[in-house]
């Protein structure tokens, strides 16, 4: 079986997994640490082990377009390319070509673009971000969708999930790697009857977990909730369920006690170039005057590489002066803290406290 | 004793030796790792450790400006600061405020400037040096002193000469901090003559170690060794000499030949920021395409981190993303090779192999 529900909980809907993959089995509800580019930007395989890292999320579209298929199989896929042997998710370019790259032209096969790096014009569709997933080697991969924006009329909604039904089923039929999982991906906007309508025919093709997409595009929270609760029934029980784009810890909390149990995103490591902390009691700017003398760690308590041994005021030096060591140290703690966060959720689920530990929760 | 010489060379001045500090010994022939703005760039205490680093240098004139000894006093330090329980050995400050800052007025006392981070005014003089060096509580404070730039004529060079011999002797008798031993530094251009004189007069003074300075300040490579053959005859036998600014391995090791135990330069950390790797075959641009698809390691036979886990083909994709990994990677593998060259030549003094081992070496 390579999903496993270890324990639901008993009043949400909460579960505790395991999902097993071709590289090691995956503790869920999991948080997976985005590596666009073959590096979860400014960390080593052996930071993500040291800070509970336990899935890595590899994009599509930036691997194809730099360094390219050719180089990744000539590194032997990437996993040895970028020398991390535990599980790795990849998107199928979908998004990215709808969000950065120059659109040429759609068509039923797929998309032809400009490269948003040179402007090098590739082509893009179920078929080729299947192959490309392929070469790459990950452990799961995405179907090929369109990721509605929000807000998005209803009849380019219910024309668009129709495309993604059609790509979903060419992306299933391609040869994929050895064990490679294939999950499909719920659209439909904020639209319930075209998620549960997208939820069902995705079903039918049969997949090894679904995405419910096109959430935190930019919607307000509660839409993000109402397209969880839209599609969650009509996905089996027995198949992980995962949000993509989706980073915030309280967020991910009733994401979970909807019936999810896996999510990715860029925010530790993206505010963490910025200078922000994430810590159980919310987003702090470490730039910030108040720390310039201020001998605690980042966060209270945390037994992170970065809280036990340095303080507010030399990591605050370090990002002021501009020293990669700064933004470095920051993403250390970012990637532990949602990793630690996931843990004590399981935790919670585990010891049937996930309601109790919920409402506790600091809300951004 | 502070220094103990362990072991002279027969054939030529190389010695082995060992320098005790109030944060442990230090084994020389040293490579000394610059850590200017209290980080060496991109890496932590611990890379420092696992990389071979002996010694951090500090910069009194960076730190001075930012964080500032306020923010270095309260921290207890810079060792506590930036978590680094070895030797520091911390410049003057001069140095950056003749070639970095925005000069307002020399006088006797020193020199009053402006920042050439915000235009901030500072003054900065031996005793101004030495306080803040006392704040920063290096294990090796150096005499504030006037770097003469090449070329130079002898007229300055004579004043300045001896206006850097006015500022060590002021150095000197300024407090120090606990255990902190004080180096002076010879001036004196390409003028031999000078050069014996500021040696014998430091000399008078007393110092634990003596620098040659206003080495590798653009002058052809002939000059370098003639400024250390004019130095070293006039320096104690049973102190340590230190080539500030060098880390050229074939140049190290000439000077070595020439009696020098100490060296620090910028290089393995700055031209790896460049895309540079430095290995015993000379540099080697990993950004060039001829590695696109290279398997092998950065350095053929090397154990550093890199080295053991990443390819050529994967380093030189990170640098090519701007990817922060593909930077620090090479500064591991630069640190890794500039250190374990310093070990490997500790190692053939210790053998009496010494000469034949330099002269086998790559020169760029």
């Amino acid at each position: 079986m390579t999903f496993e529900v270890v324990k639901t909980d008993a009043q949400t809907k909460a579960r505790l997994g395991r999902l097993t993959t071709a590289h090691g089995v995956v503790e869920t509800p999991v948080f997976m640490d985005v590596g666009t580019q073959g590096t979860v930007k400014a960390l080593e395989p052996r930071d993500l082990v040291e800070n509970g890292a336990q899935v890595v999320l590899g994009n599509t579209y930036h691997l194809m377009l730099r360094p390219g298929a050719e180089v990744i199989a000539a590194g032997g896929g990437l996993h040895k390319f970028m020398r991390w042997d535990g599980p790795i998710l990849t998107d199928s370019g979908g998004f990215q070509v709808f969000s950065l790259a120059k659109m040429r032209k759609i068509t039923e096969d797929g998309c032809r673009f400009n490269s948003h790096l040179d402007g090098h014009e590739f082509f893009l569709g179920p078929k080729e971000s299947m192959a490309m997933q392929r070469v790459i080697g990950s452990d799961i991969a995405m179907v090929f969708d369109e990721c509605l924006p929000y807000p998005c009329e209803r009849d380019r909604a219910e024309k668009s999930v129709e495309q993604t039904i059609r790509w979903a089923q060419v992306s299933k039929d391609q040869p994929h790697a050895e064990g490679q999982l294939v999950f499909g991906i719920v659209q439909g906007g904020v639209y319930d009857d075209l998620r549960r309508h997208c939820a069902e025919e995705l079903v039918k093709i049969g997949f090894d977990g679904y995405a419910i997409g096109g959430v935190s595009v930019g919607e307000p929270e509660e839409y993000m909730y109402k397209a969880v609760d839209a599609s969650v029934p009509y996905l089996p029980e027995d198949k992980p369920r995962y949000v993509m784009g989706l980073g915030v810890m309280h967020q991910m909390a009733e994401c979970v006690a909807r019936g999810v149990d896996m999510f990715d995103c860029v925010i530790p490591t993206r505010v963490a170039r910025h200078g922000t902390a994430i810590t159980r009691n919310g987003n702090v700017a470490i730039k910030a005057a108040k720390w310039i003398l201020d001998q605690g760690p980042v966060e209270e308590g945390c037994e992170c590489y970065c809280c036990r041994n340095f303080t507010r005021s030399y990591v605050r030096h370090l990002l002021n002066a501009d020293e990669i060591l700064g933004l470095r140290l920051l993403t250390i703690h970012n990637v532990y803290a949602l990793n630690r966060f996931m843990k004590e959720m399981r935790a919670a689920i585990a010891d049937g406290t996930f309601a109790d530990w919920k409402a506790q929760l600091h809300r951004q």
